[in-house]
């Protein structure tokens, strides 16, 4: 899809994994200006080779995605906390927004800055797991810096929208505590499972269906798990003490051969799941 | 697909859920006479408006297969013990496998008796999700009474080639603890994330794709899972504390921040999940 009118001078995109590498494709199909810089210097030839972007030059753009993990982020941000007062809007694509939001504030960009989290990907990650439309109809969060512009929070609606994402607004340290229980504890127990499952010498392939499915998410980027859990560890501790404590009743009402009170546990998760 | 010559005189399926109703489908389609019977007599009638079976009369049928969950499979073996002596083989689809084969010898049908456990099907039951082929290509554990013929066990693996699974032979006992793992741990896993996100008050139109996949097998049947968990409690009440011990590996080193314990929880996760 060209535009006459590309609605932004330039986007810079600082890392071309899974949601770089798809914003990249989603914003040169409209019409925008990109550029990208990623530490792998293959994956920008890939980008320019297939005519998606530019090398980042000295060009000064008009918005700035922080599109690497959390704490890459942060560091970013603290390294090019100069350049980024050339841009109206800095950005990020994080599972976490209370750190980056503060230190945004803490540098003094704070009134360019908003965070962005696109509910958007899988375990698959890199440029090679990247596509065009990754975000067609996903909810993107947006937690501004409490001093941001409402033109650069204008702006960072812009942007999702552009790529067919729904921004919905977000306090950050609501989202932190909201994606602790929805997003974080999900992928732990994922993770916690595949684990048990490795002790205890079970191999995947013997997995059903059911069973591949409640795993998944063990395949995620070691890496970039260990930054969110620690990053968002004040909201996440407890949500996986709760998690344990269900796997505790569920397994105290095995022992003492309670039918009854094994069906209303699994029941309460059976309400909930077809509760929307 | 039909046959010129169908090679069981004809099979009676009790209980039309998912894997009963699906079996029906697929032995009919093959020219197998196929008399069925349910709880509830709407069940019947509508694989007998389709033309998929009979309702079951006073035939001794040559196959017996009892496709209802496992509590109630044991009950109606006890129950049609003296009917049964005139099948050459009986069997269930339960998911597990130790109680109904004990029973089996026990009441004196040892001979005939082969469990079977389709590894098909998924959250969704009854009549209405049953449908053609749901077994091809699917694994099926098939454990013998220790009594039972050589003549049992071959048409137990006729029946199901037939439908084109891929049986597979596995003592009853090693059969219920590799399932503890493979099968009812995750789906335990599943019902306790969701019990602690209901705890929380977290809809689950918040999760995103992966914790939709993690949460998929809550919303199963709890009277089903309940009755294999308290069957299986002996082998599943320890993978349930395995899990537990992961859980509360990975809270304690978000709690003290330890990044690279973290991570290497993780891996371990990661690799098992890539290892096949």
């Amino acid at each position: 899809m060209a535009s006459a009118d590309p609605p932004f001078g330039s986007v810079a995109i600082l890392g071309l994994g899974l949601i770089g590498g798809s914003l990249a494709r989603d914003l040169a199909a409209r019409g925008v200006r990109v550029l990208v810089w990623d530490r792998d210097p293959a994956a920008v030839d890939l980008a320019v080779g297939q005519r998606i972007a530019e090398p980042l030059s000295d060009d000064a753009p008009e918005i700035v995605v922080l599109a690497v993990p959390v704490m890459a982020a942060c560091e970013l941000l603290d390294e090019l906390r100069d350049e980024l007062h050339g841009a109206r809007l800095v950005t990020d694509v994080g599972s976490t927004k209370g750190s980056i939001v503060a230190l945004a504030e803490k540098v003094g960009i704070g009134d360019r800055f908003v965070g962005s989290h696109p509910i958007a990907g899988d375990h698959r990650s890199g440029w090679a797991a990247s596509r065009a439309g990754l975000f067609a109809g996903a909810r993107v969060f947006l937690s501004p810096a409490p001093s941001a512009t409402e033109e650069a929070v204008g702006l960072a609606e812009r942007l999702w929208r552009m790529v067919d994402a729904r921004p919905e607004m977000l306090d950050a340290e609501e989202h932190d505590r909201r994606l602790a229980w929805s997003s974080h504890l999900p992928q732990l127990m994922a993770s916690a499972l595949g684990g048990a499952l490795a002790d205890a010498g079970v191999d995947r392939a013997e997995l059903g269906p059911g069973g591949r499915d409640v795993t998944r998410l063990a395949g995620s980027s070691p890496e970039m798990w260990a930054d969110i859990g620690i990053d968002n560890a004040g909201h996440l501790a407890p949500a996986l003490a709760a998690a344990e404590a269900r796997l505790r009743e569920l397994r105290l009402a095995l022992e003492a051969g309670d039918g009854a009170r094994l069906r209303q546990l699994l029941a309460e998760a059976r309400d909930w799941q077809g509760s929307s």
